[in-house]
């Protein structure tokens, strides 16, 4: 058997039509989108700028000036231009779409003759081309340009950008590669990998397959290029010091990646490194590549990752640190962290149809991810810690990577545009496909057409999720298997086939129903969201004693705003009852649960240590969407984690 | 009433003869002095050369070569020659004494025609003296370098060492001070404060009671000397780097002493400004500054002390952070900051006899401080976390401060000889007096001449303390008052004269008996021990829903080698039934505590995370002694908080 089983349906065949991602994605599509058009171009008040679009015209002679921003910070028009690209799908603009291309002919004309294309480099180190592949991005930037061109294509049918991007891989495959008289290097930050698949795909040429090749298995041989580089450069780094050692583990170079078994280091090059390998050995059909990517997916997602789906226990690096080391209020757990990781997911599902990959992937979706951002679309959180006190953020250097609200716009705006990007290109998360079966990964309201085989099956999902465990499938007829997820959280699932319950094979996580099918069957899937405490593995100290409020895929919090300060003081009962209620406030449909629970008093003496007293008061607390957390003000704490 | 009201007993007067503590002061004698002059001297194999002895050689010109070590390295063989003073005090050594006398006449031989004594500037920056009191150390090694001197004139009543320091000093008076054409500046690290009442004291010149109140009152006047000396100095730090501000908060230099309200910065540097301020304040009779060192107590003991008598919540800037932030796995607790609160303490007490100077120091004395050091004297902790995972503080950046095991000598040697001079001085804490009253701060078996007013009263306290909870008090006959602390851990609390109840009168924590008493009167006091556990106040949300356990003073912990890894599985019952027995493994006389209690059971799948379940064991748990923990091999956990 092949390692790639299934197809992800195209973004163009499938529209997101949900109660809860509608939304949005029309924060993506009417806020983020123009927001980041605007501070790419320096144009929001109070905030950095960004330098990204004057860096282009300085380069393309058109202005003058020096490079600002980070080394990286091409990259964040290519997201612009991916997520753009994705949205032009779902809605097309004819304005918008002319826009991208005066950008991309800007771009066209930044590049050098020779094909090079990065500005940091055309720029401010001139010269200095492919001697930092460790520190600097330019494979990076190579990269999400790559997607952002690969996507515009894909939505638009034009190949500028793709052509523009080619010859600037091509000039790096011209150096870098393990023939006689090339750098036998790597990209310090993986991206290159993940994006060299999807440019073999769109362009059919093998080469670039072959590069991606050459990148994932020359990665971590020894001798190391990364400490090679290092001493060829006479030991100095990009920041004007020099490093004795290259920190090969924090780039996931320490060791080829087939012999790597724990996820190490900084998180979103981990998630990125890793999605480029299992999209690889689907493409290149090598199983002990995706073997590979299973064991780190399983020390990952089984012993690194926040109950959020969050990455990186770690401001020092922005990494990973150990197993079951995941401590709630210095946790780093970047936004992009827990995007990659939806990226990573959704690979390994082209491989394996297991509901291990699509849980996860439920789980970044609705809880990790989207708590990056605000409610308004115009705020957005860099890191996501599963508990935070705002004085010891502000106080206690330790924390002071975390936030008890969102800021605009930031100087290292890696993690709004990919967001946007993500939201955009939900559609393309929801179905894949073989010769004979439909797979629905996730429940999300949506039309689709859906490839199985000969047959086109038309797929129209009414979904009432997160809020309600329904989803209802219209579907075409034919003779197909239609496989849906049984959700790791539900603990009853049920399949009704035109209203009368079917049974459904099971495997992996998966319930498979092959019939023939009538135009107009409507299956739907029911599985009831209970409330229920969530504990964590014993080996995870940092959640002794303390429970995680769950209800279906969402992941719950408490915020000082609603349950007075000191939540650590507050006790919910093991066997505690809940109540449900909707609750808009924060999100149209959204429901919030509440619960007796105990809470320490205070003491009325300046004591710190006495004796212990049980001194409680009952009250009754209240906890929201994980998600929404953050967006009021005058919240001082928030907790994921409750003491039972 | 003048600020000073009791003075306490000269070390040669107070001989210690204690279960526990002499215990101590053999190791500090026949182990630490030694092992630290071989240190000194560069013959400790295995750990890196300390060059304290060395860079005096070459000051004298008696040897070719560089300046090594930190720049405050001549602190080291100062603390060692306080510490050897006392030990002289305690037991007369002559080769020992003509070893001191000869490091002095070799510090003569060092010191500079004009008086200056600091071989970081003689040797590595010569003509940039008095340039960089913000991050450099010469007043505080003068500092330290005038109690080493003063410890050793009364000590031997030679005078060489007093004489060197005071024409360092001196020569400093001539550049420093408020003064038309001096620099208005005072020392980045506090020290030769505290110091200078010690000269003031041992020579009775008043200039050096003087400049120790200019340094004091200038301390963090605006405009800001140490923002004004890092401009005049171009920005430049002494480390090579450039600084825009200087951080004044972390030297206690952010406003005068007389408006600070919080304990903040550089924990070893507050505790060594409030010590001398509060000296000061007893000798000069200022009512506002000792006020203002009360303000300061009070929050530190009151608001940022941890249980163990800790101080210092971030390895950033190993500071305080800000109050009721007391996270027990990334705690600094500075083994010199619990010791500097000690010294404060004992000059609060001079001014104020209240047991809640008394209770804080018998807790530092007990537990935080000695902790530092193992029981063969040969290991030490610079820093004291009150929870340590092994492999967190390995593969966690954020925790590597925290050792499970202690090091040996270490190059910032600062701790081992702190402690050296702490336990050798001890005898110096147990008793004051002023006219009419003996005070009794601590339970610590002694031999002591105390002078009330014209009568000098002998003492003889036997302790059983911190096992057993009494001591008896033998006493010389005469008119006056005895007084003894009732510790705030107490609950019950008698005493007994020659076998008979007597009622005393209470004050401020202290039991106050006025007679005429005969030769050979006795006194006991009895205050049972009784293991409790001790909850912190809800403010401090790292100890929520959690307890210590405790025994009087002794706060006590689990270590993974008696109870398992996983200790934060643990749950004792808030009204658990605790066993005391002897266990003499560690040190002799020690009592560990036993209870039952509940430990979560290890899972048999591989999940993360999964709904709650009550799958507890019940185990008996086993708590020894804070102070001992970290002496036993295969030890990977260890905590003083518990769940209940």
């Amino acid at each position: 058997m092949s390692v790639k089983t299934n197809e992800f349906a195209a973004l163009k065949n499938v529209k997101v039509n949900d109660g809860f991602w509608s939304k949005y994605e029309s924060i993506a599509k009417d806020v983020i989108i123009p927001y980041q058009w605007d501070a790419l171009n320096d144009n929001v008040p109070d905030t950095e700028p960004s330098h990204a679009i004057k860096n282009f015209r300085i380069a393309a002679g058109e202005l003058e000036g020096e490079f600002g921003g980070f080394l990286f910070q091409d990259s964040d028009v290519a997201k612009w231009i991916e997520a753009v690209a994705y949205r032009l799908v779902i809605a097309p603009d004819e304005e918008l779409e002319k826009r991208v291309d005066e950008v991309i002919d800007l771009i066209g004309r930044a590049q050098r003759e020779d094909g090079y294309l990065d500005t940091y480099y055309l720029l401010k180190e001139k010269g200095k081309e492919f001697t930092n592949f460790l520190d600097c991005h330019e494979m990076y930037v190579a990269g999400h340009m790559a997607e952002g061109a690969v996507a515009y294509y894909e939505a638009t049918g034009k190949r500028k950008l793709l052509d523009i991007i080619c010859r600037f891989i091509d000039l790096i495959m011209e150096k870098v590669g393990n023939e006689e008289g090339k750098l036998r290097g790597y990209p310090g930050h993986p991206e290159l990998e993940l994006a060299l698949v999807r440019v073999y795909k769109a362009t059919g040429e093998k080469k670039y397959l072959d590069f991606c090749e050459y990148l994932v298995n020359e990665r971590g041989k020894e001798p190391n290029f990364f400490q090679q580089e290092l001493e060829a450069r006479d030991f100095r780094n990009a920041w004007g010091g020099k490093d004795k050692k290259a920190d090969t583990r924090y780039c996931q170079a320490h060791k080829p990646i087939r012999e790597q078994k724990e996820a190490v280091g900084h998180s979103v090059r981990a998630g990125y490194l890793y999605t480029g390998a299992a999209h690889l050995a689907a493409e290149s059909d090598d199983r002990g590549l995706f073997e590979a990517c299973e064991v780190l997916w399983d020390n990952a997602t089984k012993k690194q990752m926040y109950v959020t789906g969050g990455f990186g226990s770690t401001v020092y690096g922005e990494a990973f640190t150990f197993d079951y080391q995941l401590p709630n209020d210095l946790s780093y757990t970047e936004t992009c962290a827990a995007i990659s990781f939806a990226f990573f997911a959704q690979k390994m599902l082209m491989c394996d149809v297991d509901s291990k990959y699509s849980d996860v992937l439920e789980r970044i979706l609705y809880n990790g991810s989207i708590s990056g951002m605000a409610l308004d679309g115009k705020h957005f959180f860099y890191t996501n810690p599963l508990e935070v006190w705002d004085e010891q953020n502000k106080k206690a250097p330790a924390y002071r990577h975390n936030k008890v609200k969102r800021p605009g716009w930031f100087g290292c705006a890696c993690c709004p545009p990919n967001l946007a990007r993500m939201i955009t290109s939900l559609g393309n998360y929801i179905y894949s496909s073989d010769e004979n079966t439909v797979y629905t990964h996730l429940y999300i309201g949506s039309d689709a057409k859906v490839q199985v085989g000969e047959n086109t099956v038309i797929i129209k999902q009414k979904s009432l999720m997160p809020w309600e465990g329904k989803s209802e499938f219209t579907l075409s007829g034919g003779e197909y298997t239609f496989a849906v997820r049984v959700p790791g959280w539900a603990d009853k699932f049920t399949l009704k086939l035109n209203g009368e319950e079917v049974k459904a094979e099971i495997k992996k996580g998966y319930a498979y129903i092959t019939r023939s099918w009538t135009d107009g069957d409507v299956l739907s899937a029911e599985m009831p969201l209970e409330v229920k405490l969530i504990e964590a593995n014993p080996q995870v100290r940092a959640d002794a004693g303390k429970a995680a409020i769950c209800r279906g895929p969402v992941v719950y919090c408490l915020e000082s705003k609603d349950n007075g300060d000191r939540l650590s003081s507050i006790r919910i009962a093991e066997d505690a009852r809940f109540r449900c209620e909707k609750d808009e406030e924060l999100f149209p449909g959204s429901i919030s649960i509440f619960a007796k629970a105990l809470k320490k008093k205070a003491w009325d003496t300046g004591d710190l240590y006495r004796a212990f007293t049980a001194s409680y008061e009952e009250i009754e607390i209240k906890a929201i969407p994980y998600a929404f957390w953050g967006n009021r003000d005058d919240n001082r704490e928030m907790a994921v984690w409750v003491r039972v």
